[in-house]
């Protein structure tokens, strides 16, 4: 009667996991391509013939050393020896960062036994489920077990993710330098195939945990599809709240790192950017992997695992939970699989099939990757809505069961993997310097920085506009056609280009360390030059990459809100009642609260590094001449301890909230809280973000002085350029710490209303029921 | 059966208008007072006596310039013509003001009467009632009609009370100058009393003539309260419309000529504020007037009015409309006129109870205004509460008859009235520098500009969260006990000292001229620190307006999207549908658009005000020196026509967006815009307000030096300070324009939408009809 997917159960047993097969396989080989470039000095006996590495082409092969006539080893030896200590640095926050992420794991993991065991008394027998009517389901304290096991898989999915991220991307940054000696493609390259190797890993190991965790689950579970996929939504929670770490204690990090040693180097010591002398160089470039791989990493990964749990949960009680139809059941990991492939192709376009060999040739090479992976991914998810789905279903739709069809579902996908890129490209115009928007914040620095902050801010807030009204409208067709499923599974359409994306995004940090050691190593002008092409490209594509988390995490909560209401037994969330009407309100507040507490915890943080940075300059006889070393280690611990400490709070403040609001008030309230919070943050977060890239561009282009207008406020050290480097550092915790780690707030908590949902329908609202 | 209230109708008619008769001749008297004071110089032949005016205690009487052997009539003379060129400079602004106000007040009756009067096809036949079943209503014709003419009462009650209120703080300020030179006290009264002329006169006016209208149209109304309530909304809506002009034209106005002329003066000139060299001198003293004084009166005037109807529209069909009640009808009126009763006792602490005689009691005794002015207010409502009101009544709730006692209501009108002290006073806390919130971010100016912004805009996020919260209590109590009508007459009680609240706020700008004109006039040192004293406390009391302005707005707005949904026949407000929700993420950015209009708007302005100053100072001979007079009339043209010319866009985005909404998308989805608009505007309101009282503060902070730490930092011109006035110029938009602003941008939509409601009730939603 009802009409089945075309693609039989066993051929989706075998997509999913080849594709996540061949997506850990294609980073294994960038991996292996990247590793290919030498930081040990090679032999000069070797035939004579490293004047020209491997040459080919020997006009572009050349290094500049050799034409120049420098010494090649020194400078060889200088990149391995600051790679080192980049590398030190960041094993040492990682290893801080992971004891403690692993205590809060394990508390956390307590409290979701405890919370769902309780449920109904710890009991261990069978209960009539929620939703299939005479069906029996699962004990509340195995879904509570397996829920906290699906928490621990998710968190730790996270973690190593991000630890080999940073490790290529550590490994990646020197290679990069060495590289841009022979030529600005071959460093290009070697850049984007270490972004893809985090990039691919993330996507495929994501998919390949979630995939077989639904099946090592599905063995206990059997029939009851309920409770296997409100278990799995642990999975989502454990990656966004490592993602907390990522963000908000990485945020914190690189900030307190960057804005410190900018304050003392480049505005008391009048020393550049990267300078080697500076103590607080290492800490800022080992910042820069904490903030933008690892963060960015697993905030995106989170939204991932968080979207696909979304729609799981919201399908295993639609009708293809109802009838165990596998395939479309598993329609969000198809949809991932497909993605990978996808983005393989897209890689393939940046790495082999076309060449960068200018300096302006690299933004466009990185842009057209989103619009490949996007085209591509258009046909990937017509295909797999083709063959993946019945032509006909019903979704669950608060309480009603909604008839959808096939083509509707790929609507949904496609309208959120379309708005995705409408975002990137609004962003990119609203924080590139190649546009008005960020040219008139450059001009305003005339006047001095009060009027540049005035028009950053300006700029800011108006950059919400467009991406408001793009994710408005894909939330208005996806809802309207397939309610809550088909937000989640637009989501997932943003999120199923993740490889690329993250590509992109990996891209840039790699570029500025490389620019940094260029810097540091004494590398001559020109590798510099190139270099910061490199890293100038990245900017903006870490621009694009905020915008893009930022919408996709405004989707992914909202799906998970839909979610939450489902599984917590709510049919309408009125705003004409006073419960809902404060959760709004109040909801709304949390984004200031939780942003007033980030941008203090840089300011603090930075603060202490100024005061480090000083005293070294102040106590190191030499240091300022270049004879003596800093100590770089200091800062570095002062950056770790300083993100671990201050952290708390505003995590304290997102992890408590929801249990908090939904113990005591119920889940009417949380449901306003949660929608308060996200249509507020996606808000701060955006302009935040756009702000400070904004004002980061506008002092690159006075520096660049690229046009006649650009010359007219610049060079480097005029009034002008002092305005806009004030913007700039204002910028930094806007953009890289408080905007970025809103979508952390919104996310977490709904993914934690969420998990929590069937405690909270069961005790909450206890402060009502005593009044 | 049904218990009525003690008080008769006899009594409610006359108890009404007398309190607004004395009200409006207690302004009368206060302004004679204050005329008291001769700003042309007096006659030293009058028996010799001048040199001790009206001396009774000659200690605190003699004059400044007697002692110091100054020559008197020089100094009156100068005061008088600085006087008369803001008082130009003003009624320049104004009548261009108005000749836009008035086209803007035509065209949108117009449109009133029009879009209402379609709603039945302009038939001139009764109806059968909306709520009253059974019983016939006046035709839809006849809403319109009186709707219009309400409407232009209130646009008018606002732009008269604004005129006059802008005349007697021009009238006031050179006395407050003149009266400085015979002690601080003398200065203080006068400074005060004239901002009790502008409270009292806009508090009582606007009572009178709202109680006028009701009889007025009552004559034609008749037994249809229903019809005679919605019609009256329209003066809210008029009221409201003019707060626009007040707030973002004043607020532009004010802000161009300021930062302009900072940006010169002190920047680039280094000359100290309010030097009369300064061509944007006047402007910027005009602009005081028109941002604190027509902006702020016109914004609680408003307020006033959108809640008292909204009181209205609500209870005409309770319980009180449906069976005539006349008195407890009337409780709205009845509060707002014990209001006036209360906060003149209240001013008479201020004025004759007590005497300021010492700089540092000026503060305490206008905060003791806020609290024994609430202390009275307490007993006044109870007072109306036990005798206006039956013991149970009915309140309208959304489709059903909620049971309320009038106890409750008592609750309900107090909560609102303890809140905005509350709130009132978070807001001094986070913007005094008395304590540590402004000390922390004056200390970090060490390290810069940047850090002072980071920490300001940290300290403006932060300063929301108990603000928040006491709104969320009044509301939750308040829509607990008595649905919208609780949360509408909460509004009131916040409101119910507005002539208190006025006269403080007012006092503010008076203050802050009194010292432009002494230091313009030349006056000695120890008159201008007198004068800074008075404008140091009228810059804590002016924050703390702001707050409360904001407080009420967002309880306003609320009881007028209750309103609006009540009359737009809808019941529930579901986030759980697409077209509320994507309303409620829409609405919570139009605040960013509005803000990035209006700042945009300020620097734009700004940039113009400086290149004449600039032209000025580079064209006019000997103006630096002091031997050539600048253009000042051109400066103030400058301020005019940008305020009037860049209030057009933020004014349409407002104007236009609930006619769009409605028209398009219908009922449902501009729900979620306003309540998007509402709970994302309060929270950019306040922080903006506070980050920007904060900078000013901590600028004054460092420039006075009274502590330590404070000379630590300073003194003026040092680093720090200079740190600190970047901060202030920042903080300028928006404290003064975009965060005050943002109150009109969510009530105004609000009430827009409330008199638009039938008609969006009836053509609505066109889009989904055609799709």
């Amino acid at each position: 009667m009802v009409a089945a997917a075309i693609l039989p159960e066993l051929a989706t047993q075998l997509v999913v996991p080849v594709a996540a097969a061949v997506g850990i396989a294609f980073a294994v080989l960038q991996w292996v391509l990247v590793s290919k470039v030498k930081v040990a000095p090679e032999p000069r006996a070797e035939g004579g013939s490293a004047s020209a590495v491997g040459a080919k082409d020997g006009a572009t092969e050349y290094l500049i050393e050799e034409e120049e006539g420098l010494n090649d080893h020194n400078v060889v030896l200088k990149c391995a020896e600051i790679q080192t200590a980049i590398s030190e640095g960041q094993t040492s926050f990682l290893f801080t960062e992971y004891k403690y992420a692993g205590g809060f794991m394990t508390i956390f993991a307590v409290l979701i036994f405890v919370f769902l065991g309780s449920i109904e008394g710890f009991s261990t027998k069978s209960q009539p489920c929620h939703y299939s009517v005479g069906k029996t389901c699962k004990p509340a304290l195995a879904n509570a077990a397996f829920s906290t096991i699906a928490f621990v898989l998710g968190a730790v999915t996270s973690l190593v993710s991000g630890f080999l991220g940073m490790k290529i991307a550590t490994y990646a940054n020197a290679r990069t330098t060495l590289e841009a000696r022979k030529g600005v493609g071959k460093a290009f390259i070697t850049a984007f195939r270490s972004g893809a190797v985090m990039g691919f890993l993330l996507a495929a190991s994501g998919l390949f945990v979630l995939y077989v965790a639904i099946n090592l689950f599905g063995l206990y579970y059997g029939d009851d599809w309920e409770g296997l996929f409100e278990a799995i939504t642990g999975y989502g929670l454990g990656g966004s709240s490592m993602a907390l770490f990522g963000r908000v204690g990485g945020g914190i990090y690189t900030k307190a790192a960057d804005v410190g040693a900018d304050l003392v180097g480049k505005v008391e010591r009048n020393i550049p950017e990267d300078d080697p002398r500076n103590p607080a160089v290492i800490a800022d470039n080992v910042g820069d992997n904490v903030g933008d791989i690892a963060g960015m990493g697993s905030d995106l990964f989170g939204s991932y695992a968080e979207s696909s749990c979304a729609a799981l949960v919201v399908a295993s009680i639609s009708s293809f939970g109802i009838n165990h139809e596998f395939t479309p059941m598993m329609y969000p990991l198809l949809i991932s699989s497909v993605g990978i492939i996808a983005c393989l192709i897209t890689t393939l376009f940046a790495t082999d099939f076309f060449e960068v060999k200018e300096v302006d040739q690299i933004e466009p090479a990185l842009k057209r990757q989103l619009i490949i992976s996007t085209a591509v991914m258009t046909i990937g998810i017509a295909l797999v809505s083709w063959l993946g789905l019945p032509y006909t279903f019903t979704i669950f739709n608060f309480g009603a069961q909604k008839t959808v069809h096939s083509w509707q579902l790929f609507l949904c996908v496609a309208v959120g993997l379309w708005a995705g890129l409408v975002i990137g490209f609004i962003t990119e115009y609203y924080t590139s310097n190649a546009y008005s928007p960020v040219q008139d914040v450059a001009d305003s620095c005339r006047t001095g920085a009060a009027t540049n902050v005035i028009f950053g801010l300006a700029l800011g807030y108006k950059s919400v506009i467009i991406p408001i009204f793009a994710i408005a409208f894909s939330i208005f067709l996806s809802f309207s056609l397939a309610a809550m499923y088909g937000v989640a599974v637009a989501a997932l359409g943003m999120l199923s280009t993740i490889a690329t994306g993250l590509a992109i995004d990996a891209y840039g940090p790699i570029s500025d360390n490389a620019g940094g050691i260029a810097e540091m190593a004494g590398m001559s002008h020109r590798i510099r030059e190139r270099t910061d092409a490199l890293d100038a490209a990245g900017n903006t594509t870490a621009a694009i990459g905020k915008g893009f988390a930022i919408g996709s995490a405004a989707l992914v909560s909202l799906a998970l809100f839909g979610a939450f209401v489902s599984r917590a037994g709510i049919t309408t969330v009125d705003v004409l009642t006073p419960n809902v009407f404060i959760g709004l309100l109040v909801g709304a507040m949390l984004p200031y609260w939780f942003s007033a507490m980030t941008m203090k915890s840089v300011g603090s943080a930075a603060l202490k590094m100024v005061e480090e940075v000083r005293r070294q300059f102040n106590t190191i006889p030499g240091l300022m001449e270049g004879t003596a070393k800093p100590d770089y280690a200091t800062c570095v611990k002062i950056s770790t301890d300083a993100s671990i400490k201050e952290m708390i709070p505003p995590g304290a403040l997102v992890m408590l909230t929801p249990l908090i609001v939904g113990t005591l008030f119920g889940v009417e309230t949380l449901s306003g809280v949660l929608a308060g919070a996200l249509v507020s943050g996606v808000q701060i977060a955006i302009s935040a973000s756009n702000t400070g890239g904004a004002w980061d561009n506008a002092k690159k282009y006075i520096e660049a002085g690229a046009s006649e207008h650009a010359k007219s406020l610049g060079p480097k050290g005029s009034d002008c350029h002092k305005a806009a480097v004030i913007g700039d550092t204002i910028g930094d915790p806007l953009k890289d710490t408080s905007g970025p780690s809103l979508n952390i707030l919104i996310k977490l908590m709904a993914v934690e209303s969420l998990v929590f949902a069937p405690f909270f329908a069961t005790y909450g609202g206890i402060l009502f029921k005593i009044l």
